[in-house]
């Protein structure tokens, strides 16, 4: 994937509507999605841009970008960042105020007095926020390893092991069906503990009658997959049937919502409505879902507060769930992309019939 | 481990020298050693702090803590924050200026036109230098289970595995062997790799021949170990065993500086000076350790830019590595607590015999 020219040009597009030549780049997925660089550093965004880094990542700047200067000296990386501005000397630079801390704004500023600071939000990111076709190819890889693992794993589910020995045995599948890594740890929640919206893996002991919430991802080339699946172990209560169908018709009402241009809140709205008439609303305690690429959690959230329409390339999960303390969970998600025609479903794994 | 209470009282404390009455806690392993809560949140810490999460943690955030005020709303918790502060209002609020980010402090200053914002840093990870004995028995666990596996799998490490292979190996004996976790994803680089100080997995296989650079630590209870180890794959070469002796003596000498109130930077300097006179000065590019604790890499930094002198209870790496390009790396890190009488050992996995 060679995007990373055109995107460094289109963030400085982004940035002219500022009035700023340059911008610090200090968000980790952005400073990957502008260079393609897998270390820690900055990103000095200008015509003529710098890549920041320290001695230990010289080799990868080197190998994995172009057309970046690349600086890997020892003094730290803000301090690297202060010396290239000084060259370049932009009249006002922008940064990422909501990756810059407050700490290293005031290195800046202090360092900086004829430059003026301009505080920035979500530039690099509004970008990310339409897929390209490579980015969506990488997501559809991340999501077919996913229904790889859950559709050889699932069925098989039974009780006896651990919360934490299952979520190995899902660690072990994701990397050997190819996962470079996994995009998050995984959430094996069974029985009451399903009841916890991001349980993390416990020694207790999965038993017949309980239901298991997993939710687990995989990694490829930096773009996540993100899927839930809730299985009951054993004869499901009339209660469980209940619950489980009116989370599969709240994620069915989600999906239909999510039409380009609708807006989020609608989406999120569609889905939730059908759990309130349900008598459920109370226990959908979180939003419908999350956009996913180079993060697992970025945006577009598709929640009651969210101010964004839907545009095609949107890459997004879409997962009710309901919760009940002392009693259990149940949540199904899936990853979708958005086209011209809706949304396009990239999970496939199982769904558990009840 | 109940230590939380006594902990916010000694952060009160320095409070107090700054005439603040309240601190937001943003830093998670911050706010994790002032309240013990494993889940995402804030921190107001006050003589009535307030713990602040969404309805994700609720359970977790009630279960875990005690003598914090718990808000799990879904406005956000920044949003959550500041109503915590309207009621609270403090003339003075201190903040972690090294966490917070530059927009999280515009929100602030925005919403508490009454409220004096104090920069603060290290105010908290300054109490956290300084380890308890039940900390240090959870690093020494951590560190227990890092050596068990390298023990077991070092004397049967042989050409044919790939570097990712290897590391999926180091990962399921670190779980089997009682990590909660890992504290990084394991380095394992083998050859012209091992010559990058920060390598990530490759499908590179091993071959005989080959240096090996393993590095790796588990997690027990949130806190952190961390060991490296070299081992060559078939007989080392001359070349190779004076690079290695000369890593070795120069951790030996590291290890001998590293006496209570020894400035960090000479006990740097104290290692480096056995690779300069060995003439590979410029192949130790990086610092010479690192504190660990419920971060891996936490203060204090050993390096030349340090300026702290070592104290009774601090847990630092002392790891010396040489890198040359094209031709590999070898580095060996071993983790110690600081004891009256010096330096005392916390990883003992074997070293290689070259």
């Amino acid at each position: 994937m060679r995007e990373y020219a055109p995107r460094r040009d289109r963030a400085l597009q982004s940035l002219a509507e500022l009035a700023s030549e340059a911008l610090a780049v200090s968000s980790p997925p952005n400073l990957r999605y502008l260079t393609g660089f897998t270390g820690e550093g900055l990103l000095l965004l200008s015509k003529t841009p710098v890549l920041i880094t320290d001695r230990r990542y010289e080799t990868e700047a080197q190998e994995e970008t172009s057309g970046c200067e690349v600086v890997a000296a020892d003094r730290g990386h803000l301090a690297s960042l202060v010396e290239a501005l000084r060259t370049q000397a932009p009249r006002r630079l922008a940064f990422e105020s909501e990756s810059l801390t407050y700490a290293q704004y005031l290195t800046l500023r202090d360092a900086l007095p004829e430059t003026e600071l301009v505080s920035t939000t979500k530039l690099v990111e509004n970008l990310r926020l339409r897929k390209t076709a490579p980015e969506v190819e990488l997501i559809a890889r991340a999501a077919a390893i996913v229904d790889g693992v859950l559709d050889a794993m699932l069925p098989a589910l039974a009780p006896g092991p651990t919360e934490r020995q299952v979520g190995f045995e899902l660690n072990r599948a994701l990397i050997e069906a190819g996962a470079e890594d996994l995009s998050f740890t995984p959430i094996v929640a069974g029985g009451p503990r399903s009841a916890l919206p991001h349980a993390t893996l416990s020694d207790r002991v999965l038993h017949s009658g309980d239901m298991v919430v997993l939710d687990l991802g995989a990694l490829v080339e930096g773009y996540c997959s993100d899927i839930t699946r809730t299985v009951m172990l054993g004869d499901p209560s009339p209660e469980f049937v209940e619950r489980y169908r009116a989370v599969q018709a709240a994620q069915r009402a989600g999906i239909a919502a999510a039409q380009p241009g609708r807006p989020v809140a609608e989406v999120d709205q569609a889905a939730r409505q059908v759990l309130i008439d349900a008598g459920f609303g109370e226990q959908f305690s979180h939003s419908l879902g999350h956009g996913v690429g180079l993060e697992v959690h970025e945006a577009p959230t598709l929640s009651a507060r969210g101010d964004y329409a839907l545009e095609v390339g949107n890459v997004f999960t879409v997962e009710p769930g309901v919760y009940f303390p002392g009693w259990g969970g149940i949540r199904l998600e899936d990853l979708f992309v958005l086209e011209e025609t809706g949304p396009h479903r990239l999970t496939n794994a199982c769904q558990a019939r009840y």
